[in-house]
């Protein structure tokens, strides 16, 4: 765990997006695929570099087994496109969205492939493109099973962001004060992100980049998937739950943290302790070959035995890649063992009515032999008691 | 064009959105279905006014015929729905993503709908979403169908919206000079929108507030779907064009500007003035009966007469509502009659490498007999040459 890994901020080279290909053609060769489709943003970003919003006008990426991926695009994107791609691709492009009979998207979609393919697209692709997709079509999602195993550009870019995540959550500790506005903590925090991203990486495409940062005070923080109210005020005492989430360039990570200002009710002292442990529990057994149901299992049964079962709203982690939110899943149903480079986070949660909400979140990297703790925060509850005078 | 319309900056009424639901449930009963369902946050949001991001954990809305929607979401989600949802709704809860065997949302989602019953899902809807949706399935967007007849709450909403793109419009030419950065401007734009938003609705709801405000300057400008770089400055001369969007609380709008700094080169007064053309022709088109691609292909006419067809990039115009891009088109193949109460964008463009684009749009509302531009900012020349000391 003492080892530093280097950031990176530039973008990725040509051999890198060869090397995602060349992985999930792999996988295209074991499901027997002649061409695999990508309609989701994300994928569609992680194999060529570039990122746009879904609205009405299609993007779609059309990867054959062999040859060059071919990506349909509105002609409008063309000089989009073409800036920010960095693989190889034949570029096609449609008039509008609608257009004049013969000139929609789908009739140069259907050109693309042939009537009689074995063609796989994402769960995710809607069900109006999958209608006009030519050949036989095979529901699978491999471009996510390629994105959850991180490559080591796809680490170092990582490690950068948690850097923004860190000075994110730095900042927002030493301006949590009583009386101090969601507003105007949320934008100092995320301010704070937003200039380091373009100082560090000047190219950076807004696309891609997108800064949180939030405290749940405690009148809320038992209910996590709320949203702050933009006037809520901070409180003293606690707990505070805060939430930094960023995707910097790209490269989506977060850090959380369960603290307090000026002082620590009695009542939430139990459920902290209860929390740190559950967390201290799923670190001992984050390394390769560990079931990742097995995790939460063992973490909700330690929370159980403690007395509070009843107050566990989500599973014990996520992944995390391009988004902040994505599988693999530390989850009971997730039947599938931990692997080296794989990114997580590991958040155990306790809410509790009337008291309030206890969670620590950090991004983490999979080692060959254990974990890497990539986001940095204070963790203990000497450290969490912030002096409000 | 004189009447003045109310802004509107309150939440939705319970009978706003029962009316929404009855005008749906009224194209239900045309296309003889049991039950609609929806997945597109957009369309939730427009019956519910429940806003949230699609992840890997699903929200799915069941309309059946008759008797109450049944919502279905991730416990986890709960206190948020319920702090935000305001129409009657049967709410039901999964436990996580994925879940222990028998407790997965599509298990849950099973028991909402009869094997046997015809069930209307939208376009958009995910491949794997609807291959868990019971019944006999039918793809059509009877929602968006709905969404495009704006009711009198939402053109109020979307006046104030407009008031708040004013705004941002009105900051983007008073800062805009030469040498100033992207990042700076956008940063000033967005801030004054953003302050105006949450000084009018102090409980306005972050995850559908956006706010942009950027300037493509002349050595870009040609290229509309372009991303300017953060650190590209402002150039004296032009064309310089202004794009604010913002989506206010849940409604979206735009106005965009040609616009010069200092003084304008010979060779964009002629293009200038054509795109003021077609635009003054697509205004005196507008009224209720006027089939929407005939607008489009006379203003195209128009530009191809002038010489400038080959500099044509997009159409001349589209929806705007809960998104700033939506149904319905001003685009050749979108053989619809314009009705009162649409709210669209005119906005033709003509783009010229190594001289620039040129493009106006506003937020247009359709009236009985014509139409009212609710978005204001300068549009002649004489006004769109911004004095440089």
């Amino acid at each position: 765990m003492s080892i530093k890994i280097k950031a990176i901020t530039s973008p990725p080279s040509r051999e890198e997006l060869s090397n995602r290909l060349e992985r999930l053609r792999t996988k295209m060769i074991e499901q027997d695929l002649d061409y695999y489709v990508s309609f989701d943003p994300v994928n569609i970003y992680y194999l060529t570099n570039f990122a746009f919003y879904v609205h009405e006008r299609p993007f779609i990426l059309v990867i054959p087994i062999e040859g060059l991926p071919r990506m349909l695009i509105p002609l409008l994107e063309k000089g989009h496109f073409e800036e920010r791609v960095r693989c190889d691709v034949d570029t096609m492009t449609y008039y509008e969205f609608p257009a004049r009979e013969g000139e929609n998207w789908f009739d140069h979609y259907q050109e693309l492939i042939e009537k009689d393919a074995k063609v796989g697209v994402e769960s995710m692709m809607p069900v109006g493109i999958v209608n006009k997709t030519p050949g036989y079509q095979l529901v699978t999602d491999i471009i996510e099973e390629v994105r959850i195993i991180k490559t080591d550009y796809e680490i170092g870019r990582t490690v950068h962001a948690c850097k923004v995540a860190n000075k994110g959550h730095r900042v927002l500790l030493k301006k949590c004060r009583p009386k101090v506005l969601e507003f105007a903590l949320y934008k100092e925090v995320t301010d704070a992100m937003t200039s380091k991203i373009v100082q560090d990486i000047p190219n950076a495409n807004f696309k891609v980049i997108d800064t949180m940062g939030i405290v749940w005070p405690p009148s809320i923080s038992y209910d996590p998937h709320s949203v702050p109210h933009i006037f809520s005020e901070m409180e003293e005492g606690g707990p505070h739950v805060s939430i930094i989430q960023a995707q910097v360039d790209g490269y989506g990570v977060e850090v959380e943290r369960t603290f307090f200002l000026g002082n620590i009710p009695e009542k939430a002292k139990k459920p902290f302790e209860v929390m740190l442990n559950a967390r201290s529990l799923a670190y001992d057994l984050l390394k390769p070959g560990v079931i990742m149901s097995e995790i939460d299992k063992k973490v909700r049964k330690f929370i159980n035995a403690q007395g509070y079962g009843d107050f566990i709203l989500h599973r014990t982690g996520h992944g995390l890649g391009i988004t902040g939110h994505e599988a693999p899943f530390i989850a009971e149903g997730y039947d599938r063992e931990l692997e080296p480079n794989m990114l997580i986070s590991i958040e155990p949660g306790i809410y509790i009515p009337n008291l309030g909400g206890f969670r620590h979140s950090d991004t983490i990297l999979i080692t060959e032999d254990g974990y890497m703790k990539l986001t940095k925060a204070p963790e203990e509850l000497e450290d969490l008691i912030i002096p409000i005078q």
